[in-house]
């Protein structure tokens, strides 16, 4: 293989996380085959797996950008801003979706549980921190532990995540997303 | 087929059920195949089909039965009861993953979505009836429309079944229900 530069390195990397995540979110995690993502990126398996490991490598390097963009979202204005725009954004369902047909690998797989931790670790933090700076600046409820109203909003949001790619009615969520916001407030 | 009594027939039903149960379990949606399903049940595809159309049929009938012990349950304790029992109940974690792995076939299948919905109206109705009877006897906070209260609950219901069926940490969920709990309360 020639020698590039660090730009077109990246620039391949690129092509080759869109056409996964967009192969991803069409044929969900199983159906993603390597024939389909060779398609999806119009690169060979050759050049794909010399970037990503396999597919699992991939799958995760895109769950790795969502929590990357979600931990920026989570530390400047928390994790319910996080789930606004997971709401607003119709068109990621598809990839939502996926998301959650991993579940039993997640559960019975201990070293893909261990690489998605990992990724998971900077928005949990990013999480925490907040929630953390809201209780110091008297914003937030300090009756409950942190990490109970962390895993509270974890939950919430992976309740979102599994209603919107199930496709069931969203809309009614905004209200109920005002609702978890009051929850860990001070008061009412 | 001989003429069998209803005793004998809804004894059949039980162990086509059962099994199929298992096998979803075991091997999710795409996984139970109907020979795996032959296996677990020790029955016929002949014999199995005759009672369920098809594979679709056999999971609708058992999210049919889930839904209908939810729903004894919620009209009588309420939806948080559910969810602390469903916490309760690890052995049922994998057959959990399997309602996950159908989110994309509910969003992108009107048919089988319309059974889906058809099959939990009777939860919904009962959650519904209670948060009522709530809000009635002063016990539920009157601010917030009863449609929003129980789209609040159904989705940390979603929620909660994600985080199980994926194996992430249970040991602070009861903490979160019960903050969930108090947030549809009338007052702290």
């Amino acid at each position: 293989m020639p020698k590039v530069s660090d730009d077109r390195l990246a620039a391949r990397r690129r092509e080759i996380l869109d056409g996964a995540r967009r192969c991803f979110a069409e044929y969900g995690y199983d159906g993603a085959t390597v024939s389909r993502i060779e398609k999806a990126t119009g690169l060979s398996r050759g050049a794909i797996f010399h970037h990503y490991k396999d597919k699992e490598a991939l799958f995760l390097a895109l769950a790795h950008e969502d929590t990357e963009r979600m931990a920026d979202v989570a530390a400047e204005q928390g994790l319910v801003q996080v789930m606004r725009n997971v709401l607003a954004n119709p068109a990621d369902f598809d990839w939502l979706a996926t998301r959650l047909e991993i579940a039993r690998k997640l559960r019975t797989d201990d070293s893909f549980r261990a690489a998605w931790l990992a990724h998971s670790a900077e928005l949990d933090a990013a999480t925490h921190a907040r929630l953390e700076r809201g209780r110091e600046s008297g914003r937030l409820r300090d009756d409950v532990p942190t990490d109970v109203l962390q895993s509270y909003l974890d939950l919430v949001l992976d309740g979102l995540i599994t209603r919107l790619a199930s496709g069931q009615p969203a809309d009614d969520l905004t209200a109920v997303l005002d609702l978890v916001e009051e929850s860990v407030r001070i008061e009412r």
